[in-house]
């Protein structure tokens, strides 16, 4: 999708939340929130959302010489989320099809994302409970079962630090009967999963653990290296997590299956959901959209 | 106050808001938005956030050709003020220090400012409840009831349609003892109200009604008519209602009665109280903060 009237305000907001990371002064802070204003304006609409926010954070940790400013919240996560792994297990593993379950519970995994919501006041307990007990607004789950007798592998697009001890609930269930390949980034942005993340909640038992080789805002295969570029090109079957994949991969013409919550106005839109909609959406290849 | 890191995103939020009210094309909308992000990187720290809102919302009524995008809206709240007056009055009437509550009712009030909030899915009636039975974070009664045996005349600085209901309330309490001069703006910005308003909710009747000959946001003599500067200035007692006023008039040694909601974390900082709180507060000429 490209980008919408509603996202440049936002990627402002953005650029200031990394901004807040650093331990400049706060003149200083003003005079790269005003450099990042000049330069947003520079931003195409025809790219991504997802691409513009890589830019601009790009920029942002350029100017304020950040390297990983959300590191110390992305191991909170970790801990906090590896703190609910039992509950998570026990809920998919009680439940009447772990399969779909494990689906929610990824889904529901997806609010943690410092870029757009403060989530540090939720109640994280609760709100899983509601994600589960809530019907997806778009639900291709008969899609998914189909297309899984067809594969033996899967290519699995991870999201934020935290979040993806909910996809290793979802990954555990996937890999009783096939290969998975989990992809995160090959360095930090935001609070997006590293290697380091990945394995720090044990991803690497249950899946391959590949990188992009870049650093990108969503894993789109032309920010990535040549070899995460074949690989992606040759997937059977592709989840892809969270928001900032579903901007930059929909309407592309690729064979994916989206998993996210639809978390601003815009994204909603596009999906022709309400805005908190969790959504289990497959796209097929031969339904070129863009 | 002057402007601080947290305002840059907002006023980019500002602009479109109100570039959302206007009937060009999206990819007009979005033209305009990069040039405002451009134009915001331009503003500086060391004026007030009102002012650089005031700037902003210039520039975009310029790039947009808008007049006055929130005229629809200005009279939806007006008629809705109005029709709670009745509830207001009785609250105010049957209370133990009439002066008093109306003062919390014109605060309550402050919450109709659709460049920060979107109050449409607000329940105005309980709302009012709670401030009034919620104690001011801030609370100089005491200086103002000193202050009031000084002088026969009062200047009351307004601030947005639908909100000068609440502060007719707390004028017609003023009036029985004091002459009062209502202040709006002379033009239309944001929803601020103008002669036309403070006519259609009668404020005429209790007060005389002057214009500040321009329209800023927010009411700081220097941006007024060399007549608004001079009433200004010679003002024995002046009451300042809603956040752009606090923003432009608090620390530059004026003798002020604050009246307003601290509407956003900036502001309430500024006053060292809690985002929400309600706040009287008595600036008193002598202590210069500046």
């Amino acid at each position: 999708m490209w980008t919408k009237l509603d996202c440049y305000p936002c990627f402002l907001k953005q650029a200031l939340s990394a901004l807040k990371r650093s331990n400049l002064s706060e003149e200083k802070k003003i005079e790269i929130i005003r450099k990042s204003a000049e330069y947003i304006s520079t931003l195409s609409p025809t790219e991504s959302p997802a691409y513009n926010t890589y830019l601009t954070f790009k920029k942002i940790y350029e100017m304020a010489d950040l390297k990983d400013p959300y590191y110390e919240e992305k191991k909170h996560y970790n801990n906090l989320a590896l703190k609910l792994y039992d509950t998570l297990k026990n809920i998919v593993e009680t439940s009447k099809d772990p399969l779909y379950t494990a689906i929610k519970v990824a889904i529901a995994g997806n609010i943690i994302d410092l870029g757009i919501l403060d989530i540090s006041k939720l109640n994280l307990r609760e709100y899983i409970k509601d994600i589960i007990n809530t019907p997806l607004a778009i639900d291709h789950y008969h899609y998914f079962k189909q297309e899984l007798e067809e594969t033996d592998e899967i290519l699995y697009l991870l999201d934020n630090a935290g979040e993806i001890v909910f996809d290793r609930i979802l990954i555990e269930e996937l890999s009783k009967t096939k290969n998975i390949i989990s992809v995160v980034n090959e360095y930090p942005i935001i609070n997006d999963a590293i290697l380091e993340d990945a394995i720090e909640v044990g991803l690497n038992k249950y899946s391959k653990v590949i990188t992009t080789g870049s650093g990108s805002v969503g894993k789109p295969p032309e920010l990535g290296s040549k070899e995460y570029q074949d690989i992606f090109c040759n997937a059977k079957l592709i989840i892809s997590k969270g928001q900032a994949n579903y901007e930059g991969l929909e309407g592309r013409g690729y064979n994916i299956f989206f998993l996210l919550k639809a978390k601003c106005e815009i994204v909603a839109k596009n999906l022709d959901v309400n805005e908190g909609d969790s959504v289990f959406l497959y796209e097929k290849a031969n339904q070129k959209r863009l």
